[in-house]
């Protein structure tokens, strides 16, 4: 049983954690940079400590600190939330080298399956399906011009390392491959310090959806049902759903198996998602497994009436999974907005600042979770996501209006956010027909 | 279908029905008094009207200022909320008289249970077992002290007409019976303008348990299972939970179908309650059918997944129930604990006043029904009741670790309120256990 925890992280999910240490009788630690000194995170938690100031590498991405931190203040254990130092297998080394539990899956599972080419590899073996493309790694253009030609244009240019978007470049023919792989290895050598790339057959339009897995150390893994992820910007993710309304009962039935199948290959603990595209044919492809509990987990909470970060404190106790496959149902339909501090017009440029007066929309059904409050300071240092606003309904209309009742009722004066945007989200015929897939934001912003 | 709703009521269940409204897509309109004009109801609404000041008897219980405001924003439908006009039946037919739905039960049927010892004997033509007392009003003590002998002491005297422990008197033997039976007839005539008494047997430190009944236009009638409010001080509800630590799924069945019959047996269409006594062998009578929606709801809304005011505008609409019985199933565990302005060391003394700081707990099955702002000023005119913290969670020991930590999270500055009064409660060993029966606050107050 742990007495303590630390919290490697800020903002919603620190809170977020810090509520589910309280709710377990566990004392919570609050780590904070110096820009986050007034952060609601520092004020909720039992004790609190600074770890340095931004940029994150001299705080929240600085192991040595966040480690030294845990042990000072006495910590069993460190959640890590999700970014930062969350798939981290060194830092996961890091913590069990010290004595500290650390709230997630072991360092040798992040490390496979956060190399994409990979686990690309070790699903395609395992009989999960993947997108055809590359089984090995690619360094140079040259290769990866001819593996092209098999898997017939348009292909995806990957980086092994990538996530976010980010070394990810779309090729539609040989003429452009080259240059578009050469700027994938550069972004890709950049951002992770790795030039290692994959090719995949580019999927056009699809539907992104995931599975929520949760496993435990006796080697029991329960799928959760499926978020569709499918609202996004610049491959950010806007807005999560569950149920899906792009799959039925078999498929959900096949993607659920076959993520469960994904995470007993690798032995998986604690939370984690298995990232599918889907294509207009309703032929599902495995992307990639996240090792770690993702932004959108409160929508599975909702339909699945669980709590899954302190599932993942209990099992990160020894403690086996509180509910078996059985016990897991969709009931209802759950959406998620993010709400960013950002302003669309100006393309979604973020803006920071002071927020003058706020009003959360509150009720049956509807749940906010965020570290603002009235005079908060959003630092200019961080992600611009400032809040989530998660509805409940019976079935997914139902959803939907509940959504535009809380978007109207929430008031955030003093920076610009993305509320209105998401509103109008809501009252897209594409987005409330169940339509939107992957490109649906690009194909509103253009007819805008 | 409605189109347009006025609400007459204010604070949190005017915020709720509000809710409720744009959840539907209907137009809601408030109305307030001037010492309410910059209530959070007002600003939620789509349209407001002042319908005078306080005291109530010039607004929110003034019928006929209701009606024409009703009347001239052109709404379908009056919601009463509860409280104020909810359970008059005359309202129910002016507003009948002037083409508006009242949403809530036909006047008759509230008449027959507003009237306490008609409502008792109604139910024991039906079966429904009730307390064992007199079966005739009572209007005199000479009458009423042989009746005493018959039914034995100690015996309670009750008002018809009663409501919230007004014109209630425990007589424990003939010596005093006299005097509480005339000090229990002037109260209620002084409060309900009516002087008709019944006499029942005294039950000791019973616990009071509660059905929510909802019955549509069609005849169908579904219990949503128990609430447990046996938390109260002076009759006035603190805590409510459900399911009830204090009965078996026998006793709860017995008590649903019991519940079922005594709806009914009146016909009963709309949101109601039937309130049991439970003594501490586990036998329950009848004490008194509520008309109207209850300030706990959302205690049944949590562990049943419903919304009880949107199906209550259903059914006025005249649909039928959006469940059945076999639908109905209490999953985990609910508790709610009332917030209120008031000084729990003076004797709760109400204290109004300015909200300087607010900070509303929130997360995963934490709901807050409030019309509490940073800013707000609390008028003295009405109840001191200003926030519901509602918390859900797998089974109650974990209920009740949760409410602890929403509890300690709620930050209320610039008036007092009984928050920390309600956080003793959820330590005191005695509630943890399950076992505070309606005279746990009043020994917990002495053991202070």
């Amino acid at each position: 049983m742990f007495q303590k925890i630390l919290i490697a992280n800020r903002g919603e999910i620190a809170v977020r954690i810090i509520r589910a240490c309280r709710n377990m009788g566990i004392r919570s630690v609050a780590v904070y940079s110096k820009e986050d000194k007034n952060s609601l995170h520092v004020q909720l938690a039992d004790q609190r400590i600074c770890i340095g100031e931004g940029p994150a590498r001299n705080s929240y991405l600085n192991m040595e600190r966040i480690v030294t931190a845990a042990l000072n203040m006495g910590a069993d254990a460190i959640h890590p939330g999700f970014g930062f130092l969350s798939e981290n297998a060194d830092f996961v080394r890091l913590c069990e080298k010290n004595g500290l539990t650390f709230i997630g899956p072991k360092a040798e599972v992040i490390d496979s399956m956060g190399n994409k080419s990979h686990a690309r590899k070790t699903m395609m073996e395992a009989g999960v399906p993947v997108v055809p493309g590359t089984k090995e790694p690619v360094y140079d253009a040259e290769t990866g011009i001819s593996l092209a030609e098999e898997i017939g244009y348009p292909v995806m240019i990957k980086a092994s390392s990538g996530g976010g978007g980010k070394g990810m470049r779309v090729a539609k023919s040989a003429d452009e491959f080259e240059f578009q792989f050469n700027m994938a290895q550069r972004e890709s050598a950049n951002a992770f310090g790795d030039d290692t790339m994959y090719i995949e057959k580019f999927i056009e339009n699809p539907r992104h959806v995931e599975i929520q897995v949760m496993g435990d150390k006796f080697g029991n893994v329960v799928a959760l049902g499926e978020r569709d992820c499918s609202v996004q910007r610049n491959h950010q993710k806007l807005i999560e759903e569950s149920p899906s309304p792009a799959i039925n009962d078999e498929i959900r039935n096949a993607m659920n198996r076959d993520a469960v199948l994904a995470a007993k290959t690798v032995n998986y603990t604690n939370a984690g998602t298995i990232e599918f595209i889907l294509d207009p044919k309703g032929t599902y492809y495995f992307m990639e497994m996240n090792t770690r509990i993702q932004v959108e987990h409160g929508v599975t909470e909702m339909v699945t009436g669980t709590d899954l970060i302190i599932e993942q404190i209990r099992i990160a106790m020894g403690e086996p999974l509180s509910f078996n496959q059985e016990g897991i149902r969709l009931n209802g339909h759950a959406i998620e907005c993010r709400i960013n501090a950002e302003i669309p017009e100006k393309n979604f440029m973020p803006s920071p600042g002071v927020v003058k007066h706020l009003h959360l929309p509150a009720g049956n059904g509807v749940r906010v979770d965020t570290a603002l409050y009235t005079g908060y300071r959003i630092p200019s240092e961080y992600d611009s996501m400032i809040a989530k606003v998660i509805v409940h309904a019976p079935d997914r209309n139902a959803a939907i209006q509940k959504m535009r009742s809380a978007l109207d009722e929430m008031v955030i004066m003093g920076v610009d956010t993305n509320l209105d945007f998401q509103y109008q989200i809501m009252r897209n015929p594409e987005f409330c027909a169940g339509n939107a897939d992957t490109g649906f934001i690009e194909r509103m912003l253009r007819l805008d």
